[in-house]
């Protein structure tokens, strides 16, 4: 596969949230990983380039998924009709205790690590475990995937089973930094992330190491925030002093930049509102988990109004579906259910809205993606919808528009992640490009 | 395929909608096209019937999808930013003044019915359009696919349309007659149903007519039912003499009966609440069409506190997925968000709740079907659940879960309609029992 090539086909993508900018057929050129250009025409400069032709394709930009639990995939799908507090400590946290063995942690990670190369999605955030040999395993499997992916160890000192919690005290600093030892070295796609499981498994010491442990390693932070009322009531109670959930991680240096994303934001009060924005960060809303979970709906509308940064998440396994199509479907559909119950002024997402927040609605935090606008890294999906054709001609936002919703029916012919084809592993993929 | 057999498997069914009755391995029994029985070891009086044996596959009743628009398939999972009244204007009703061409009803009508053959559906309650030619194209097709369905010729003289509209006043009834007159001859699975599209499409001369049909010919009905707010409103004001939206169909004869289904009731008055009751009308819950629509959510769990009949249905293609696993988990998650913003006195259904409403909550209407008791008529679907096979061992439980929620990664095997077997046509079925 060269470096520099040309996809040709109905591309579509979202530079702004308003609307799908469509061309069809349009001519996405690919320089050295980046995107050189979409054009109605190629220009001469470049007819010398290899040109892959897909008359019958959509060619999409890859999907962000910026919240999900690998050690969750194992047992998506169960304990569905549980909340989130009794979800944790009937189900997650006796599953993720497992990971202590590192072949268990091969055999549950190495099926999770094809189902997401085999995707819709081009690039993750992810939370292993606590446990530094079952994370590193896991690196290397999504290393090997050609995704980009971030991964965490998780971090938690307390409100957990034993088999579950960080190193206590003054080892909890030679724990992560042995971690990150291995983690920053010798990957190309795959980058450690700081994850506090969510404030009220976390010490103020911890925290607080957390916090140092970003400014000195200059590294991302994922974790959760405000996504169920009686969560939210907890945290309060245990950090009585700070204004709100998002102060928890303020305090500690944990919640302001474009590489902090947060889980959820379902449940947030007017002052976290305008700190979550004030700080930059980005929220993951996980609608699938969020209905699943009954934690309830985030105010996506307000914040897109607003300036909070939004993007989307599938949570595995609060939510039960890998699919990122999926998770924009869901993300309208909850829109619709709380603007029709509770918040009729906020009118529900769009479809280009949707696709938006599960694109470039991502980027920042993963770098430059997210569309296909000149210079942008090169994640993109050629998608065989044939199976979707009907008896009469469909416009191309209708297939946008059922690729979304009927997703299933999908076959994807090839995923490029920084320009490089992933080989994929469904038996189904197209011929070489 | 002989008439009597024995399957064994993990065989899991809901005679109560308060929990699975799992059998692991269970014998389940067919003789004759009905449930002979399910054993934990089979008797010596059936030790010679012919046993297929699917050690690693689940075996669970037929699904019952009591409301979808064939017309709509070709077109599911667009316009889905629309809401009701819009969607039918702009989307619906224009596409269905197609088939009024018999050719572009055959090209239309063929994949649905192929893939609702192919689908998890065993039962189905289907409107066609207001042409008979059509309708009766649809009738043979879904004959041929072996399932047992209901099938209705549309009627609607008001508001819609002109090419839509069924045959003006004293030709209405030979119009329906001619259709009766071919439809109730020469077909051993499908049925004729009733089908005014909804009061508000029909004057009181047409549901006059309707209703002595129905009386003359011992037909069952179909239609919809306070589906959206906006709906609501206008049917009380073009029926201001009646109660109610459900006493509308009631004054013509076409609310009671357990051969009668309405769609939605998403926003039933409290005396509309007690009509049904007392009707014994079934209700048609539809959740992924009631959110796509942002119609609203149906108070599911006080219809069965209080003891109004209720199942499920796909609308397509308000509903955008054919698959009935799929509305059984949509009908949990929207119970619980429905639970959580307005309603919290009322629990969240359970999945044994929302399996039951997919089976035997549409028993009656479709006669006695909906569960693995003896005497019902012999639905089955076999499935390959082993691509959600996990490290760790489920209980079957767990795998009953799984196939709801991740019903993507099912195959299905075998699908038996009345003892019959199903020829798939989706290359993965079994060697053939």
């Amino acid at each position: 596969m060269p470096s520099s090539f040309v996809l040709s086909g109905l591309v579509a993508h979202t530079p702004t949230k308003d609307r799908f900018q469509i061309m069809e057929p349009g001519y996405l050129l690919c320089l050295d990983g980046q995107v050189g250009g979409l054009f109605e025409r190629l220009p001469q400069a470049y007819a010398g380039l290899p040109c892959y032709d897909f008359p019958r394709a959509l060619i999409l930009p890859g999907l962000c998924d910026a919240h999900l639990h690998a050690p969750q995939y194992a047992y998506r799908g169960t304990g569905m009709d549980l909340q989130l507090l009794d979800w944790l400590n009937r189900i997650t946290f006796p599953q993720e205790s497992l990971y202590a063995d590192a072949l268990h942690a091969l055999h549950a990670y190495e099926p999770f690590a094809d189902a997401l190369k085999n995707s819709f999605t081009t690039r993750a955030a992810v939370f292993a475990t606590s446990h530094t040999p079952a994370t590193m395993t896991l690196m290397r499997l999504l290393e090997r995937s050609g995704l980009c992916c971030y991964v965490g160890k998780v971090s938690m000192d307390r409100n957990a089973p034993e088999s579950l919690l960080s190193a206590p005290g003054a080892d909890a600093r030679a724990d992560l930094e042995a971690w990150l030892g291995d983690a920053l070295t010798g990957f190309e796609r795959t980058r450690p992330i700081l994850t506090p499981r969510f404030a009220p498994s976390c010490s103020d010491a911890l925290l607080a190491l957390l916090g140092e442990l970003r400014k000195a390693y200059r590294l991302p932070v994922q974790s959760h925030l405000s996504e169920n009322l009686d969560e939210v009531a907890w945290v309060r109670r245990l950090f009585a002093q700070d204004s709100c959930y998002a102060g928890v991680y303020d305090r500690f240096g944990l919640l302001r930049g474009e590489d902090v994303v947060m889980a959820h934001g379902v449940h947030p009060t007017p002052e976290e509102e305008a700190l979550l924005r004030e700080a930059g960060t980005l929220i993951a809303h996980c609608p699938a988990s969020n209905t699943n979970l009954a934690s309830g709906i985030a105010p996506v509308r307000r914040y897109l109004d607003e300036g909070v940064r939004v993007c989307l998440g599938t949570d595995i396994a609060g939510g039960h579906d890998l699919s990122m199509f999926r998770a924009i479907a869901d993300a309208v559909q909850v829109s619709k259910l709380r603007s029709h119950f509770t918040h009729g002024a906020e009118k529900p997402l769009t479809l280009s809205e949707a696709f938006y927040l599960a694109t470039k609605g991502a980027a920042g935090f993963f770098g430059p993606v997210g569309s296909f606008e000149t210079g942008r890294e090169f994640d993109a999906l050629v998608l065989d919808d044939s199976a979707l054709a009907s008896p009469l001609p469909l416009s191309a936002p209708e297939r946008i528009e059922r690729a979304v919703y009927l997703d299933r029916e999908l076959v994807l012919l090839h995923k490029f992640v920084r320009g490089q084809r992933i080989p994929l592993g469904n038996g189904k993929e197209g011929a070489s490009p």
